[in-house]
């Protein structure tokens, strides 16, 4: 059974997602519908690549990812379908998969532009039938008109010397923990087993000891930890970090080593 | 495989879709149960009407739509199933389906009161009982008691005269787009080639032009086009019409044609 | 085709749900996925209780609920599958269970901690596992490493003596109606055919009679009914009674009866 997943910014308000879902059903009945999130903010394709990235490996090899955030078209960047890592993306060449994947992907190809629903939204007939496409094995050539490479928009990295990692926020979760750019990999390499401090919007806040888990800390805690993702954490045990340290997209979380 | 969709005003914070979900699958287990939204205004059967009317189409034939909104019925406004353009729509005949569909539809047949549960919600058993004798390809005499015909809510329809169309703003979008009741088709057959001013809350904002789509216009500019609806809509390039123009539903938006 | 469940506090504008969806479709590709609700308020067990508690039983026998919502564990609080009722429950130990069923469960099973995702959380290999076992009909002692009893949170009972009913807000619904913790069973067994007042917020509202249903009582009228699940509550007919009467959870329904 196939699976085709959806990420957009329409906030489950609207009738495109309902639109697109019945016409999936439609071309291929008996595909297994998956929603992402339709909460991504509003064209915020960081956003959803940060969600994407960390839950298409999970899902069954073949799986098919519809990208609905930014899909305005032109033709120097236009739809595309990628087939990376084992499964496939559909979306707008905008940048967004430098975003989404580590490697380049092994087979990018422009979607043709389709003629007979001008006025439609491009999600419930390009995408639409490009997916039932590939769900009927079409051959990958057959998918579209020409191959082409992937657009990139770099992410923000940390800055490091010897002593210290400049890093900042990346995402908010919903327990407004505030998730920074920072590894595990590149915090153990610049540490080399140094005591160190977290600083927190300047040094008003700092931590100095990493977490194994929240409740490793009191209630109302600030605390720091790797999480699964092997991120750097900025958490309050049974708190709100984000509000309550006024942290958003961004803000600069700084680690300083001590020899 | 069959399929069911839901709308409501449920919000998605309670009980009642999963259990209704639930109650479905446990009757016919191979459905596919689609989510229409679930974010409609209380009591908003117009938001619904518009939503459903703008996506049903796209669904399989012979797929079944509930419609969990204003479902409280009486012996004048009693529940029915409806036979319409190869689909079901199972819900209360309160006028909803006026706004829902543009032809009266083929057949119409008022349920029988559940006996059994009178204190549970309506659509826990009434609703997918209908939905899953409808599966198991009951013929449609026995889905309920009697035929009815259709009770309507008239939309609100723009008024014209040969140099002017009053509309209105009839939904606001997901990107906080003005959507209105003005056609491609009215709008053509009153311009007839004519130059044009477009009106918004009285004459503070005008457009004289239509664009093919948002990207035509600088970022931050207001716009007008037919959106994939062939409804006229009112939007800012990357902004927020609705808010920024303090647009809400049944704002007018007037369009003078000059000779 | 097996049916697996989730509710979760992870409100859908995060990874993990679609992860925890992808690696179950990834694991068992014909199961039905049902999302209870993801808008359970963080950490709040009680809520998730209640909504669960409502609709379980109308899912499929053998359906599988995983229960995302505090979840972090300890070598007191584990991990435990449960067998109840026909269905299986997947959560921690942590007193939950006391909350979501009526009578102690036939079996419970201990999880074993996964050795191999460290740093992951505990639904996406956990749970996920331990539902593809079970659809898998692996043996119910392979399910986890030992037999445990269920903990309980109490929850809030109303008290009682013979003229008197002193109950509390156990939830507010979509419609900001308030559902009391007072039972039909309850409220019959004291009145003994007497009449009464619901007395609302000390003395201030009061409602003598009982509704049918909400439309039994003019708009904006105050009502009280019992609800689809036996449960008293109190409305307002097309109106908001929770905020219009300033109710929350835990605001006191006090009932008099007079001899």
């Amino acid at each position: 059974m196939a699976v085709v997943t959806i990420i957009s910014d329409w906030n489950r308000n609207d009738y495109y997602l309902a639109a697109l879902k019945g016409r999936i059903l439609s071309l291929c009945p008996d595909t297994t519908i998956v929603d992402i999130t339709h909460q991504v903010s509003s064209f915020n394709s960081a956003q959803a690549a940060f969600i994407l990235r960390n839950c298409y490996r999970h899902f069954p090899e073949g799986t098919i990812h519809l990208i609905c955030v930014n899909t305005e078209s032109s033709p120097e960047k236009p739809h595309v379908v990628i087939h990376a890592s084992g499964q496939y993306f559909i979306g707008c060449n905008n940048g967004f998969f430098g975003l989404l994947l580590d490697e380049d992907p092994e087979e990018v190809m422009v979607l043709k532009k389709d003629p007979h629903h001008p006025g439609s939204f491009a999600e419930l007939y390009g995408f639409a039938d490009c997916a039932c496409n590939i769900i009927r094995k079409k051959k990958w050539n057959e998918l579209g008109t020409a191959p082409m490479t992937v657009l990139k928009q770099i992410p923000i990295l940390p800055t490091i010397d010897e002593t210290t990692i400049n890093g900042s926020v990346v995402y908010i979760d919903s327990f407004r923990n505030a998730i920074t750019n920072i590894s595990r990999e590149l915090f153990d390499q610049i540490r080399k087993g140094r005591p160190f401090d977290i600083f927190i919007q300047s040094n008003y806040y700092k931590i100095n000891r990493l977490n194994k888990n929240y409740h490793d800390s009191s209630t109302g805690e600030l605390l720091a930890l790797f999480n699964s993702l092997g991120l750097l954490e900025i958490a309050i045990n049974s708190g709100n970090a984000a509000d309550l340290l006024n942290l958003s997209i961004n803000s600069v979380v700084r680690i300083k080593f001590y020899d």
